[in-house]
């Protein structure tokens, strides 16, 4: 049995560069020989046992490589071909799949809804960060890559890119609306790209971090707010002219930003949610109007399968956006624990790292 | 100057039977002569002080009459019809009505939204409960009854059977949803009509009164639970086997429900709320899959105007709904002090109360 | 090599009753017992040659039946189940199933868009009117039948029922709507159940067969037309008062039945079209008003996959609908030949017949 | 009684330049001086006796001005403002408006749907070609301009960018789409703008014109087809692979570009058609996949009311889109008949002309 080198959850504070056996081909599997991945800050609550997984799992979800070995029912794609799958790794079969709701892909029983069922590798299944990955239900979820486009140009697709549009997908921003994202880290970035992809004319991005604020101007946002220098929905209602925005995205997980979020909209506004909550939220009984107010929150997980993918690298095929801002640092695989720890303290002005096999 | 009767809010505790001046019709106003009229519970929160309204207000905001008088620029309707208007009288012409967000009518400034700035009669002008009732904007409020149809069959129509079916609108319903409405007064009834009337096939009431779950079962719930009896979410689970609801109604105002509303979900269903909370809310992180359940919330207002007026008569004039089931009891309007003090204190198994002039 | 009886195409004009090799189960594949099936309206196309098919083929596309063999993969189902499948049977993964439109779902490329490429029962593949049935991708497919349901009850489910509805889904049919259905076939009256399980208030039917109309009004509608007695245009913009009908669903498939429809919308309605159309079709201008009446023209295939097929048997086994009445007549598997004989040339009122085998 | 100079459809052929009264001001209505406007594609047709009007009607439908006198019932704005008004003047107040439809704005009946109703401007009351203009139901047709845009930036909201836009809009443009607009007159180029804001990333434009196809680009075409050179539909198959385009624009209002248009599309593609057709139209059996394609086709007039406006206008304000390329000729108002024959004979690379006033 070949061996292979994986980044492994062994405890709570501990994920390590070890060996692990490659994986066996089923028949609806495809093997991806790596070459670059990346963290993300999930992988960071695994690594400080805020987001339980079995010890052993390899983590990672964010795939760039190349087909090793495709499983017999796999048509479509070749050995050799370069490819992408998402973060998010829906069977297509199930009940969830099937009724638009892929990401809550759950297992093959009559209902099979689960939340998050869709999120696989580095999660229920061995994950990314390792020099190969076995993609399960693979015709639904390799993507080529464009040969004119590096592996550092897709690595935010599978689920930083994916998940950031989803922000103002789901908040249904339309042309000519204003749009407030708050925390502009690389997901509130894509969320601000996605905004002015559909058309909002005023995008406000509000955050305390210089670097991260010009990175969001160039993606789109025409105003910024530094809340620590002033009162965010203060601030929003300023720009606003009192009336509040159409479309409040929040991408950072907290209740603070979520209630801002809130506060910020106009009635009849969208409350996009694209945190991950650790905590209970309370809704403020005067933000929402107590409950007259027309305001919808929505909330989801990143959206995977092979096309959405297509879609995506189609946004970036055309300069239609160019994400390498986002890419601010780079390791080898041998050196991901070190990733790990400059990523972990978000040392350096770091975004994202790139991280090469 | 004529006068005419009306109920008038006095203070906290007192809506009481008064005299007040006819009003004058402007351009664009109608007066109507009411004929039948009902009390709502937000005519009791008035009363109790809950919700503040103007000393000296006329209270009430769902009207069956006569056209008296109709205002210069007022076209389509003639003096002497038989008409409705709707709780919600938008103007027709604010920013918010004419980007589908009618019942957030504001003030005519450049921006035009306003929390429930569409409810005007008995909030922020004079309402229902009286001889005469001034209508804004008659062009988009007025609604003509079919001759067949008396005034107590469209006396829902402006705003119980309005906001329920809403309920069952914004939550999504599709052919073959499952749904779950808790707590069955009259607007939890009229969202399992309106459930129903889009397809739901499984609809789930959720109360303790044996009578309002019995008009349930006639509305179209085919199972009921009674939380006295048995906890509704772990019901909810047996009765779509660990699945959840693709639909929950929230149709009380209360913190209790709306946390069972969003624990009864399958991930990626839609909860829908109808409810006026007077406190803050919490959302339980697990009940929202910490944010990651594809979950969307919606809640708002009363949907009004005329043509939304036209729709339900026409879902009652065919006899695909009867809601006369729902008129338990009847007053002259002279008796109107007694009809508050049944209606407030819920006694003899009222649903709601039908005022005749 | 095990046989087992199939109707066969043999060439224009015979669909015989032969015998077949029972097929191999693939891993994704499930066999399928056929307990009960019926015959199309687009087999008689095939028959007829109108319709071009492989010769050899087996034909039908509508089962019921009991699990016989899994393919490995599948999971979720167990030998020995009561199911039916759609009609239509995508694969899950293509591009197409991926984003909403499964009934188009192509072959494994990277695009995998095929004009009606999820019908593959009866048409690219062998069909249900068969002893056994082989069901690709058997775990997007399968869905069980519950007990208390007879397989007559759920025999529309692949085709008919979740064709008709589609007609009522794809023309956004809401609460209150006025809608017109050309054409009172099998299809077209579970058009008008759709669109009554959707809220519309007004539901006309247009056919000339006295016997059709009597079950159109059983399903739904509370006006009918006899167009050979008169103008059906004429007849709705009488009974709408001039406006015309919000939606207009075409269930024939012939270009004077389209333009009928076109003509009776409303400025802004939709027309939802379910026919197979043989010729080009002409969209009168002044029908269409010049482009300018904001018409939306609505088409598609009948939309497959479990999770449909699921919700299909909700609103039966809740008894929201009852469709036994399409059920005209009754066949052993051995006599179908003279079932083709008796539907082809629709005679002795019939709606459908079923196979028993 | 005061008069003022228009431009009055004389006869077919002659528009003229004449005296007409300065017109009273009602108490919903506003009595714009027009600053700028410009002449539209349709004011040709009507010119050409191609579309009827009443002779004596004043032309024009696209006005910048400035208020000069208000209605005493219009509140939100003051005299002596900068505004625009669309080509499209909604009431605001009839059923069409209240349910979404407003450029079907039809006359105050109960139900007022009017094909086109809510074309008023130099169709069915005097129009914007002139010194003065009558805006009906102001309150919800006036939109401020930003002082820090000319008239010129703003020319292009009330009909073309509004139309162009609504290209884009009905054809549910999503991220990552392939979208082809035929014909790039100055609405299909809003369309390419329009497809651009709503992030598709492959945008082909069709036309014969080579100083259009570089505005075109400018605006956010990628590929651009000479349909004298090439076979427009076999390129677009070409640049995408055999899959054909997510959406369809057709900016002309010709049979020929509209069967290429639905030539172009995917299975489950949408055929947004933004052309007047003066003769019907006929749908290719074939590219309609027999009906059976999943293809939509959507069509419309002119979205208006001042919610709109004031949206392109932030589109503009914020720098999203500029489209000064459009305005290729400048005019005084008394010269607006060499305008005409300018335009109408396109004539020097016209695009829009401006005529100041």
């Amino acid at each position: 049995m070949k061996k292979m080198k994986a980044a492994i959850f062994v405890e709570k504070g501990r994920i390590v560069l070890d060996q692990k056996p490659i994986p066996d081909v089923g028949t609806n599997d495809a093997l991806i020989k790596i070459t670059t991945t990346t963290i993300c800050g999930t992988d960071i609550h695994i690594l400080k046992g805020e987001y339980p997984v079995e010890k052993g799992l390899t983590i990672g979800h964010e795939p760039v490589g190349v087909i090793e070995k495709l499983g017999s029912a796999v048509k479509g794609f070749r050995e050799g071909q370069r490819v992408i799958a998402g973060a998010i790794t829906p069977s297509g079969h199930s009940n969830a799949c099937m009724c638009g709701c892929a990401s809550q892909d759950g297992p093959d029983t009559p209902h099979g809804f689960k939340v998050s069922g869709g999120w696989k590798f580095g999660n229920t299944i061995d994950g990314a960060q390792a020099e190969y990955l076995l993609v399960n239900d693979a015709a639904a979820n390799l993507c080529a890559i464009p040969d004119h486009l590096t592996d550092e140009q897709v690595l935010m697709c599978p689920d930083i890119m994916s998940t950031g549009f989803s922000g103002a997908e789901r908040g249904k921003v339309k042309i000519g609306d204003t749009v407030v994202v708050f925390a502009l880290g690389p997901i509130g970035l894509c969320a601000i790209a996605g905004a002015k992809l559909m058309g909002a004319s005023n995008i406000i991005g509000v955050d305390c971090i210089p670097s991260r604020m010009n990175v969001a101007k160039q993606l789109g946002a025409n105003h910024l707010i530094n809340f620590k220098e002033h009162d965010a929905v203060e601030q929003i209602m300023k720009l606003t002219d009192g009336r509040g925005v159409d479309v409040a995205i929040e991408a950072l997980g907290n209740e603070k930003t979520f209630q801002s979020a809130l506060k910020s909209l106009r009635p009849g506004g969208n409350l996009s949610s694209l945190g991950v909550y650790s905590k209970d939220l309370t809704i403020p009984v005067d933000a929402y109007g107590t409950g007259l107010a027309d305001i919808d929150i929505y909330s989801g997980l990143c959206p995977g399968g092979k096309e959405r993918m297509r879609r995506l690298i189609s946004v970036l095929e055309t300069g239609r956006l160019d994400l390498k801002p986002l890419v601010t640092h780079h390791f080898n695989f041998d050196d991901i624990e070190q990733a790990y720890d400059l990523f972990a303290n978000q040392r350096d002005g770091v975004l994202k790292v790139a991280i090469k096999l």
